[in-house]
Order: structure tokens, then sequence, then C-alpha cells
């Protein structure tokens, strides 16, 4: 890889180098990159904003995320929060903070799992900043989209007898990390180390190049079925479903049996030494979507292979509960990963 | 100020503290913070896009930028986006990185100028991202903005002959930060050292607590005049220009005596040293709008207090010329302040 200075280009140049030659696909971006504001258009549809902002040193590790990774799930991450109120992902912007270390390279390289995340998703880059950081890589998206006004799904609208239902499975992308953590460790301790991946690979993709639930969304439209309240699962199962509870005024009986794990997770949990539920249930990252419906609508989720009913809503009195393999009731607590404290 | 370490909160915490007595003001704001996407709607209005990337030791000093200032400017400079596209901003995300020496006091000051600014243009705060950081301060703000469609005002559509105009004064805010630069250092080095900066509240306000130019939007809204080109002048009047001028595949001429410049900020280049006709175009972060208008309106706003005249677009063979006061021919060149290098 050459290694050009930042500096060289300047940030106008930087913006111009990356964004030349940008295409936009969605009819609503009337127009982009290059004035003081993008402009969009949504007609009589409703318009979904949502933004994140990644650290490095917080949020990832580049020692064993590679950037272009990185940028794909910058994206993705903002895709699956306008999924997750049942929209369809539609313009991001993309500002950098770039400390020296970076060269231009670098940043093409991050920009190019950007690129390649909206052009999956069919998302247009319609705007950013750039600027010098005093330490580290700094990455906030801003994700807009679009949606039909009467098919936007909050947080707030589970009723007691809907069903819990969640897409995928739990808990691979948190193993993944741990995974990739210790490998780090290992790797700066003894020389020449190579780390051996086999049979692990889709817990690393699970963390390091995660996808958004466009085909749950999809699915969902297709068979007429709009979710009575919806997140996505970023911060762990339990505290993603009690933000759901307490935003709609309800209980939840959820059961342990039923939660999705995949096989590779389960062996690097035992690995680990780790309680494979408390890792489906708090390990966060895993992008899947967690959502409620009507009761009788049972029959047309129950045998699907990529979501699971785990549980139901209850009224709110009788709290948050964990039905345990052996049919104790605990209560669930959210546990999920906290970016503020240690 | 009582201290109250953020982690004591954690990020929902800190989130549901600084946004619990939101109160939304647009009816564009269907549903502001809270899930995993706002809800807006703009109906047959065009939806306007930008954002800012502020980091501490880059863009702010917190030796003597307080915290209530910078919050307040860090949503200005996005809202004086907007109104450089002729729009009104309506909403803003917010995301904050914040390293582990800020209080939730800190906090909630600079959330506090962020609302003040957003009472006083009559915006929203609609979601956003708290993390932690390594080192400082990141604030990353996104503002959303409406517009007519026919009378959004790009960069590129300057036309020759067309009057070059400039809103308020120029190079004042550079020179405010200047003397902030020199105080700061003096107060190192002297112990009991206070700075006296009386006579010089102006340039001090323009650096500290700008205002973007709605009145002039407004302006332009009630006589009838939409310009041709325009854009906000954050980096330099020189480097803005040129970005109108290559967008629009035009030349231009402007006269260093039309220049807008401030009696203070006059007096500070002069105490500094530096010659005031590079201070007024190159200086930066002035937040006032550069525009252009078809020559027949010249009538229109040629006697106003807070518009100025300051020359006018040409052929683009003629390229970019800066007339001085003994009628030299200066080539105009992009010195604009560049956060990239060193």
């Amino acid at each position: 890889m050459s290694e050009t200075e930042i500096s060289t280009l300047g940030e106008f140049g930087l913006i111009d180098h990356l964004t030349k030659d940008l295409k936009n696909v969605n009819p609503s971006t009337l127009k982009g990159v290059g004035d003081d504001a993008a402009v969009l258009n949504y007609g009589d549809k409703q318009t979904l904003v949502t933004t994140d902002l990644l650290l490095e040193g917080i949020h990832f590790n580049l020692n064993y995320v590679a950037l272009k990774h990185l940028g794909y799930k910058a994206a993705v991450v903002n895709f699956s929060d306008i999924y997750a109120m049942n929209g369809t992902p539609k313009q991001i912007t993309v500002s950098l903070g770039i400390s020296k270390r970076f060269t231009v390279e670098h940043i093409e390289e991050l920009f190019s799992g950007i690129r390649a995340a909206c052009e999956i998703y069919g998302v247009d880059i319609v705007g950013g900043d750039t600027s010098a950081s005093v330490t580290g890589l700094i990455i906030s998206i801003t994700c807009i989209g679009e949606a039909q006004k009467d098919k936007i799904v909050y947080r707030n609208g589970a009723k007691n007898t809907d069903l819990i239902c969640v897409s995928g499975d739990l808990g691979a992308a948190y193993m993944g990390l741990q995974l990739l953590e210790r490998e780090s460790r290992v790797a700066k301790e003894v020389k020449g180390f190579t780390p051996d991946f086999s049979g692990k690979e889709y817990i690393l993709e699970r963390q390091l190049k995660p996808e958004a639930r466009r085909d749950i969304i999809e699915f969902l439209d297709d068979e007429g079925i709009v979710p009575t309240s919806m997140m996505d699962i970023s911060d762990g199962l339990s505290s993603e479903l009690i933000h759901i509870c307490k935003q709609s005024n309800v209980g939840c009986r959820i059961y342990e049996e039923r939660i999705p794990i995949d096989y590779q997770t389960a062996v690097m949990a035992e690995e680990f030494n780790m309680n494979l539920t408390t890792v489906a249930l708090n390990g966060g990252e895993d992008y899947e979507l967690l959502f409620t419906i009507p009761l009788t609508m049972h029959d047309r989720v129950n045998n699907l292979d990529n979501i699971k009913v785990i549980g139901h809503i209850t009224a709110p009195e009788l709290g948050y509960a964990l039905i345990t393999r052996d049919d104790t009731e605990l209560e669930l607590k959210a546990q999920g990963w906290n970016p503020l404290k240690d």
C-alpha cells in the first residue's frame, strides 16, 4: 500500500478524492455531496434519522479490525436502526476525525467499506465532514431513511399477550470479540504467533462484518405483518427487551431454551468458561431484530428458520422474567454493554 | 458546580437526564429522541441535511471557551449551513464523545448551550448518541432542514455579471481567536494575570458565540430575492468564493475597499501587525452569507446596512481577481483555515 500523507490533499482534496465517483441511486436524493447541505425529497413518505458515533479505543481496535470492515460495520449499524423502525435506509452522511498516523490510503480503505455497505443496501452517501483529530480515528455516521406513515414501528407498542420474536441468533458477535481480543493479547506476547481461526469464521464475521436484517423487514412486509414494537439488538437482548417493556408499559416472559444460539457461539463460550445464556442475553452487537407481534400471528412465524418466538408480553406487574431450562423464574436485568463505564 | 461522574448515570441515564424535558416545536418532528430513529415528515417540502464534527484540541480549546458557548456554536454552525441553502433548520441530532475528565454537570452546560441555540432558532433535538472517549470532547451534530423546492440555492448557479454580496462583516471571529489565544498564553506565563477584554467584546462574541444569518434569509424572502448561488463563510471569503466560482464555472472580481470590516477587527489586526485584508479574506468562522444575485437587483441591496456588494461575477477565463485599494489586480487564493494541515 502506498502512503500519501493526508495533508498533501487537504480537507477539500480528501473529500473530492473520496467522493468524486459517487453515484446516487435513490430518487429521493436530489443533491448529494458538494454543497452546504444535501437535498432530499420524501414526498408523502416519512423521514427517519439515526446517528452513531464510533471511537477508536472505545468501539473498535485497529489491531484486529481491518479498516474496510470497520467502514462496512459503521454504515450497517446505522442501516440496522432504520430497519428497526420498519423503514428503508436511503442516505448517509459520514464525518471522520483522522489522526496523523492515518494516510490517504487508510481512509480510502475505510471509505471503501462504507461504500460497499451502501451499494449492497442501496444507500447514497450525501455529505459529511472531515477533520484532523488529536488521537485516533473518529467515525460519525447519520442515516436518513423513509417509511410509510402507517408502517413505522416504535418501541412503545407492545401489548399484553404479544409474542416476542428475535431474528437470527444471539451472542455470536460478542464471542467473536472475545476470541479476537484473546488472540491479539497472545500475538503481543508470543513472537511469530499466527492465530488459527478455522471453524470460528461465523463468530468472527458476526463481530467484524455484521449485516442489517433487511431480509426480515422485507419478509414481514411480504407477509403483511406489522410488528407492534421493534428494536435492533445492539446492546444485548435483555437491555433492548427491557427498553421495549418500559416504553410500552408491559412486562415480559422469555424462555431460556428458546433463545437462538449458533453452535460456534456455544463452543466458544465453553472454551472461555462463560455462561452461554448470559452471553446471548447481554453480549451485544448482534444487530438482530427484536420485535413483538399479536398472538394471533403465531402460526405465521412459528416455523421459520430465521425468526424465533422466544416468549410473550405480560401485564406490567409481572415484571421482566426469564424462565430457565429447569423452570426457575429469574428477573431479567439490563447488563448490556455500557460504553460510559470502565 | 457539583460533580457527578458520568458513569453513575450510564449512557441511557445520561441521555434521559439531558433530554427528559425536551419539547418539540416543529410539526415536521413526528417522533424525536427515544427510538431507533427520529421520524420526520416534510410533506411536499424538500429536506436538507448537513453535519459537522468538532474536536477538542482541533476546533476548540476549553482553556478559553465555555462549554455553554461551545454547545451554542456547535449548533449554530449547522443552522448556518441550512440557511446557506436558503432553507430553515428544523431538527438536529447530537452525538457526544466524552472523556473521563468531564462530569455530568459539564455535559449539562454543553447541552444547555445547544438547547439555547435550538430555542432561539426554533429547532428540535431529535436524537443522538453518547459514548466514552479516550481523550477529549467530541461533538458531532447533524442538522435537518426544509426548503421550498424552487427556492433552494446551490453553489453552482452564479452567472456572469451577477453581483457578489456578503452579509455583516468579516475577519472578526479570527481576530477574536488571536486575542483569546494570546491572553491564554500570557495567563499561563504570568501568575495572577487577568485579561482585559473591554472594547473587544464584539470580536470575542464573533468567535465565541456566532449567530447564523436567519435575518438575511428572511429579508431576501420578504424582498422576493432568490440568490443565484449562496454559501456560508466558514473557511474564509476567498476559499468560499472560489468554491462558488469553480462550481458555477465562472470568474469573479472583488474590490478590497468594499470588503466589510468592523472597527474592532481593524484595531486588533493592527495590534497584531496583521494585514487586515488578509484577515478578512482568509480568517474563517465568520458564518456570514456569501451570495450572488442578478445585476438587475443592484438597487434592492445597495443601501442596506447588513448586506454589502463586494464585486461581480465574470467570465471564467478572467479568473479570480481582487482589486486592491491602489487599483492593482491580484489573484484571489484560497488560504482558508485547513484543519488537516498543521
